[in-house]
């Protein structure tokens, strides 16, 4: 069983220690739980309570909350983070792949597979793919040619990536993603549809995660860009020739249309829908479900269907609500006037 | 070709026989189709005229619906479904899959594999693996260490469990399923995302089925949980800690966001979207489309975007579809004060 | 390097050229960009001014542009593909797939394979399958027992095609797509559902294009059908039974319920969802995230949720927009009124 000093832990977690850093800790639990020899946390000042109480024997507590535990404490940036941190020392993961290229796995020989790879059963891998140091590939993946995959990047089970596409460093892609299917473009001629050719790529920059069944086409000519430390969530829709700039962040089942443009440390909630080739700033949040058809400029909170200033959007909803109040006042309204117009009438 | 007699049929149907249980049945066929021979069915009252005309040798009906057919008949619980199990009685569906393991599947051989279960092409089985009697997993299907998948599951191509998930009996898998995939969660520091661990699992219980495409992520600790029962369509997603309780059905593309809990018997259209951390309790019933950002009692209805009470929004819609006429009307009032003012101010 | 006179690309284009058909082109460029010796296009009037600046030695143009450029050119119906097809005679797109079966591939010997077929690694194929001559399928897919699929199709990685299902010629399946997968149908009993078995099939016709993880939903009994040159795009959901007629496009993360109707050249923007059992008429136009609950007769255009005739939606959202300043008049109507009613009474 693993065991470690609150010294040693502290190092691990890059956290002030207050207290005696030679204390044991040989697990970790929550606060209303813990036992002697077990670290805790505090994320939520609303458990300050259990503080005084806790019998564990040590406890990470958020910078900005701003207690003062009467325990040996651990101060981080992220209590939440650095407990699960934590946990993980003591319950290491399990690493769920071999080294090395399963027999199963069909490799061509031009492509270029960097040190201490992982390659699942029946992953197929074609022409000319470079895949950089540590990268695992679980089982039934498929990299077409002259797909380029970085360094210390997780490829789940039934990823597929398309020809040419460009996957940085530390990208994690689950289940079934897929990346670089072809734009959905036609030229329409006598009632028909005719298939632009989508000869672009996708190109993903480092330390970007995209959920399960999510979807990235390729651009139309040039490139559909997600840049670095973007986050997108489970079967969101990304059109072709989309840039989502840094650290933005997409919740599930969210559609972009093409060519629109999307700034850096926005959010976006989930079932959201954007029209195509508009521009939404930095540091924009929009609401769930809302439908974007307009350009949002940076900084702004945007709700509702269509998407208005979340204000706007609220004092609306408010309206409506009270909407046969309403009806019910204009009716009074009207039988006031007209007994007042018989009066006028009948002076 | 397959016969049965009446009697025959009464038994498979678990149905009440009125008539002679030895007349032969050769096939199934619409009410305006069937032939001498034939057995044909009733499951709304609209069809009723073609009763007395249909040249059927014996019909299926409904309990519910109170006929008295001028021919022998079965009265089941549900005539719709008795006509398909009489269908399949006599096209029985073609076994897909062979018994035993594909010599292309890997299986590792710390898995242990119940009896009579047929494993496709190019499945992958982790280690420690167990999976129970009868069940078929199709090719190309990916289940990851520690996994456990109960008895008479079926999980069609390209269904993809990840390492821990439990799986009940009796539970299907259509195509392209993912179960276990990581949740959204990530910690903020300095403006960009750092990934919090998903070290929790899925549980799906007994006699559950889910749509193609389907995404269920795993819990960030403890379980996300899909008690027995459950009908998931496809194209959903299931974020993490996410419990959905006994019997609920849910449509397509569907979003369910973390941590909310939804009770029994419930049933949610497609395209409904709700947030995280709410409870939706049982018998509830909530229209396509809707988004839903609070608790909803026991036993309500709730549509709309935002979700409302059923009634109020029908209210709303219907004063939204007059504005234009409620707009001249002011008008007209206005005009009206106007003059009486004048009038007054003449006096 | 490629080289082509003008002559040359007007036949490969069908353009009607004006100007020396002996001029050789080498190569394809943006107006403002293009050098001596390649070609150029205008699709849109605004790029007019490029017309007489631009160094290329030929462009090609819309005929419904009506320009008439200072240099050679080509008229063709759409100058953007048109310049698409140029690009790709000049940059050829590389061939993916090998021709032949891949070793790793399993066809079971029943089926029949068409000529010039390639099929790639760790493809499964069921028994009694079809696949017409020159079809492409990629690594993973998994078609099942009895399906057909015609010629020249191409299949993307991870397809997979339930058993009896048919696909016509010159089918785009995009990664990830899965056709024949139960629909969502159940009896009630007791409070629990029981599964109505799927038995009919997906018939899908010539020239239709599906894009990236979409599920087609096999039919209860009988088909759902995609008619030819059908256009769908990504994570689209199309439920059991329905039918949608010629040339009809839709949008991605839209979904069709179960049995609804879809008629010829409609065209449905992304994330609509549309209720069961309705009839949407031939050249409809229904806008981004609706709610279809009603049939829509042929050439209508709807918006909105729930979805009415674009006009009506249109008024009243700007008089929603206006709400609030239409309680404040309200508000001065009633002080009117009080004031008037004052007078009258001290008459």
């Amino acid at each position: 069983m693993a065991e470690f000093t609150l010294g040693e832990l502290s190092k691990q977690l890059k956290a002030e220690l207050v207290g005696d850093k030679s204390i044991k800790i040989i697990g970790v639990a929550p606060i209303e739980k813990a036992i002697s020899g077990q670290i805790t946390f505090i994320a939520n000042p609303k458990y300050k309570a259990y503080m005084e109480s806790t019998k564990a024997s040590a406890i990470i507590i958020d910078h900005k909350i701003g207690l003062e535990p009467p325990l040996p404490y651990l101060k981080v940036t992220d209590a939440y983070y650095g407990f699960l941190q934590t946990f993980l020392l003591f319950n290491p993961q399990k690493k769920l792949l071999k080294l090395g290229i399963d027999q199963s796995a069909q490799v061509d020989s031009s492509s270029k597979i960097g040190e201490n790879v992982s390659i699942g059963a029946n992953v197929y891998i074609g022409e000319d793919v470079r895949i950089g140091t540590q990268t695992q590939i679980f089982p039934n993946c498929v990299i077409l040619d002259d797909a380029e995959i970085g360094e210390n990047c997780i490829l789940y089970p039934s990823v597929t990536i398309r020809e040419n596409c460009k996957i940085g460093n530390r990208v994690i892609l689950q289940n079934g993603v897929v990346i670089g299917s072809d734009g959905f473009g036609y030229a329409t001629h006598e009632g028909r549809y005719h298939k632009i050719p989508q000869i672009g790529r996708v190109i993903i920059e480092d330390d970007v995660e995209i959920g399960a069944n999510t979807v990235i086409d390729r651009a139309t000519m040039g490139e559909t860009i997600i840049k670095s430390g973007v986050k997108l969530d489970n079967l969101i829709q990304i059109a072709h020739n989309v840039l989502i700039d840094e650290n933005t962040v997409i919740a599930a089942q969210t559609g972009i249309s093409g060519s629109t443009t999307i700034g850096k440390n926005t959010i976006i909630a989930g079932q959201v829908g954007t029209v195509g080739h508009i521009s939404i700033g930095d540091r924009v949040q929009i609401g769930a479900q809302s439908g974007v058809s307009k350009n949002i400029p940076s900084g702004q909170i945007y709700f509702g269907y269509p998407a208005r200033p979340i204000m706007k959007t609220k004092r609306i909803e408010a309206i409506l609500n009270n909407l046969p109040d309403l009806i019910k006042k204009i009716k009074v309204l009207e039988k006031k006037i007209a007994s007042l117009e018989k009066r006028a009438t009948s002076d």
